[in-house]
């Protein structure tokens, strides 16, 4: 007889002879009956046990526990009107059992499968796939898998190419810290785990491929955050002869038509754009959550010739003041509430939080006294002030109130509850600047990485005054989380010279690093561009959760670890010969 | 204006305005006339610059050189009759240029795009981008592309679950040498990338997911042959409750549905099936071609009592005797032609290669002598000879008979065409050894890995009798090829740890590296077993290559190195200092 999966039975199937395979959801012994719930991956169907029916049979159920693998055979019925259970896709059958057998046991779980409670993740890594069996964690990566299907399948229809990199690769300095492996036929040297493909998908476009993608990994040896994997999936696209505009288009088609796919639900195209400077001064965060308002509004021209000499002298040193309105809630923080308040913008630098109420048509709190009538009317109305508003200002240079009033507007949200769950606002942010300065290290560091192109035409530009030049890189933000990010290249030779130059780079460090990308540009290399988006991070978001951990079949801890094989471990002496290799990890024990 | 591709233009769109953006693949100088091939993903088009239509242009394209990037707009114009290309898709018609720009320009390629010519693996690796370019590179990479889209199509619509597992894993002393990673945060300790996602997708299964896939990466540091690749991807599948057989047909199914969606070929299911013994003893290989005969007969029997004693006693020894019948070729191959063939089967440890002709129905030759009439017409009926067969035979040890007389039989094989390239021919192998004998570390090995299941009820024969257990393990082979391999897997924990015993691990040690797995089958593990398909090499097949590098975008060499971006290198030193790691390989060398 052929298999049927358990959770497929409907009322259609009643008196059919049916075989089950499965796992033990639940038993319950019951008027001499005992109802065994039969669990594959397409869901559950209850079995009933009968003396009366297969006295054998039950003898044999009297001995099941949770999570014992058995086969059943038995005959599909339908369920007496006050036993339907509306909560089961299963729950108008039973199957009444003719014969079971035990296919293997199960000692009692550490993890509950039936179980939704939270469960320390340290057990739930380290036996991951008694983890895996959770409905939760199930759903979770079949949605994963549907949604890397509906990727490739917007891709295979708009003819890109899917094509394989190398994971075996060259070390190169930019960027973050590499993973290394060691080669054993070439003795001292080492292969680097890719961080992302990006020369090679661009080697693809002068190689003619038009269209490239890769559903792959990337790795990043870098101290592990709670949204940071060593190893991360990432959808990555390539293309030639398209505009910047094109490619946009491109991916806001193809994000629209997966969470269709995946979710039903339907995305306004395009999606909403900010540049990089609006979108700090709006919303104080390069990835804004635009899923609620609290935004910010850049207040130094009511201020500068305020009468409160804090916001006066800001502005006229050259930074600014901006503020946001928590409109409605000012009944809602006392003092000490502020002053919390006042304490987590100072972890972002913010010397101060000044604040306001607004109480009628009037300003109150500590510093309303220093504005006359005229300056208070103008607070009000570049607010939109009305009475109940709290008023939150930061002072400062404009990253500091950028980066204090970016995290104050994304925790005020969280807390207020501002934030509909449903929706999922896609965004772009362009107009990227192309370069960062690393105060460390005293120099400019690609902000997107050396191969942008950068927005202007005159590349003396790029030396005389690098913190304005902007690039052609584009970042798609979802519900305030960078999905991914792209950018058009540079297709030509001297300007990827100049670049590298502009980066600090000696000519002989640029071509001893990227002599092969420098060559390859001088044989006819199409205009191209692209987009890499965070695989795991677009299903966290789809999956409505908010750990990436909860996305990856088997991810790591904060410390790089796999709790359920031990990895990384130690190895055996002869292997780090055969590559060339000591370890001095014991010689830092005993001196630290 | 939208572009057009080049390759699409037919003479539908005749008296269209298009533009076109490709590459200079030819320019040719005629009668005032320039005519340039443009080239795009899509194929090529002529078009036509002429003075009387538009100088500038002809001004422009007399810079025009190969491999320039160019930006044309024209009309399609249908070409006089006696001016048609039967060759080129577009050849009915061409581009009348009415203004073109040069994008980019080229040097003089090192690699020709339009020269078929063999050219130096070492030029067209480290060129790879422009050998990419080149019309065989293109098609073999869009069939890549085309497969395994093939094979996830066949899989999704069969409920199997794509689903990732890690990169950075734990190194197992079993099976190949391990890639190690050395870890940062874990000072000494070190991750391995895997050989292939055994225990995690078995694992799968324990959770429940009943039917998963991958496209994966495999890493095996071993010293690379022509076909091997220090990584490699894999077709990974693993099933839960299935049967062998009802695996080996979803495979069947799997690959006649790649077939047919990549190459329009029909595939005849079932695929036949050998065992391995019958395999090795007609075949004298675990992987036959059987595109062509000359397959092995054993003439043991018909020796046991033979005049010519070196036949007797092999066959007295407990060795044996087989044959080749190459048939109608005795005249093509003289005694020094046969020298040569012997000594090609003493590569493979075969002490002599006795041969005769049939000439009438007579045996001639130097040992022909040896034969009474009777035993001749006993050869000749076993053998089917024929006038003008040459019947070759070896007399040895077992292993020694099937390793030579199969090598010799490739070999007559190709050197005589009597391969049908046209043909795919899949075969099972079946019935394998559950273990190998290392007569280098005097212990048995597991043949497939130690998480086959045996065919053997009696796990006692595990200890007392290995060399004769059978694996529930089964390869699918394609034209000589081993394209894949597969077994049930072993669900029960007593036996999993039985199975380690008889491979010489101790308690401990089967703990240490495999603790957590056998944790994992006592918690309700389902019967599951899978399959792993060399992708490279399933491409390689249907695109008609004998060379494992002409399917790789990026392949490495015999010394696992990448001509193109130099990888391995060496580090900086810090880097190494962060992994808590002296490199000696310097030593070694002034030591060497």
């Amino acid at each position: 007889m052929e298999r049927t999966h358990c959770g497929h039975i409907r009322t259609e199937h009643v008196d059919q002879k049916v075989k089950l395979k499965g796992w033990v959801q639940k038993r319950r012994d019951l008027g001499g009956l005992i109802f065994i719930d039969l669990r594959d991956r397409s869901g559950i169907v209850q079995t009933v046990f009968s003396p009366e029916h297969n006295e054998e049979a039950l003898q044999v159920a009297e001995k099941l526990r949770s999570e014992y693998v058995v086969e059943i055979e038995g005959t599909v019925l339908k369920r007496d009107t006050s036993t339907i259970n509306e909560n089961m896709a299963t729950g108008e059958v039973e199957v009444l059992v003719d014969g079971v057998t035990v296919v293997n046991e199960s000692k009692a779980l550490p993890i509950k499968v039936d179980d939704h409670k939270d469960l320390t993740e340290e057990t739930r890594l380290k036996y991951r796939y008694l983890d895996l069996r959770r409905e939760p964690m199930q759903e979770t990566l079949i949605l994963r898998h549907r949604t890397a299907q509906a990727i490739r399948h917007y891709l295979n229809s708009n003819d890109f190419l899917e094509m394989e990199t190398p994971i075996l690769t060259k070390s190169t300095p930019e960027g973050a810290r590499d993973y290394l492996v060691p080669s054993r036929v070439n003795p001292g040297q080492f292969y680097a785990l890719p961080q992302s493909p990006q020369i090679f998908k661009q080697l693809f476009m002068v190689s003619g491929f038009e269209k490239y993608y890769q559903i792959t990994r990337c790795f990043r040896d870098e101290d592990l955050r709670a949204d940071r994997q060593p190893e991360f999936t990432q959808v990555d696209i390539e293309t030639s002869f398209l505009s910047q505009e094109e490619i946009m288009q491109m991916t806001e088609e193809m994000l629209q038509s997966v969470v269709k796919e995946v979710k039903g639900l339907d995305v306004t195209l395009p999606f909403p754009r900010l540049t990089y400077d609006e979108a700090m001064e709006r919303y104080g965060s390069d990835k804004p959550d635009t899923r609620f308002g609290l935004e910010l509004v850049n207040m130094s021209g009511v201020f500068q010739n305020s009468g409160f000499k804090v916001f006066k002298q800001a502005v006229e040193s050259g930074g600014k003041v901006s503020a946001i309105n928590v409109k409605g809630f000012a009944d809602q923080y006392s003092r000490k509430d502020i002053d919390h308040l006042t304490e987590f913008v100072s972890v972002y630098g913010a010397k101060g939080l000044a604040w306001m109420k607004v109480d009628g048509e009037s300003l109150t709190g500590p510093i309303a006294k220093f504005f006359e009538e005229e300056e208070e009317h103008s607070i009000l109305e570049a607010l939109n002030g009305e009475s109940n508003d709290l008023l939150l200002f930061v002072a400062d240079k404009p990253d500091v109130v950028a980066a204090s009033l970016g995290a104050l507007r994304s925790k005020l949200g969280k807390e207020l509850n501002l934030i509909d769950e449903s929706q999922f606002n896609f965004l772009w942010v362009t107009d990227w600047p192309l370069f960062e300065y690393d105060e460390d290290d005293g120099r400019y560091h690609a902000a997107h990485h050396p191969f942008t192109m950068p927005q202007t035409g005159d590349m003396n530009q790029l030396h005389e005054d690098p913190s304005n030049v902007k690039a052609k890189a584009y970042d798609v933000v979802l519900n305030g989380y960078e999905l991914g990010g792209g950018s058009l290249r540079i297709y030509k030779k001297d300007m990827q010279e100049k670049m590298f130059e502009a980066l600090g780079f000696s000519k002989e460090e640029a071509h001893d690093q990227f002599g092969f990308l420098l060559e390859a540009l001088e044989f006819g290399a199409p205009p191209h561009g692209g987009i890499a988006l965070g695989f795991d991070r677009l299903v966290m978001i789809l999956a409505g959760k908010t750990n990436l951990r909860d996305t990856i079949a088997f991810p790591k801890t904060a410390s790089a670890s796999d709790l359920l094989t031990q990895a990384p471990s130690q190895v055996d002496q002869h292997q780090l010969e055969e590559l060339y290799l000591q370890s001095i990890a014991k010689y830092e024990d005993n001196e630290g």
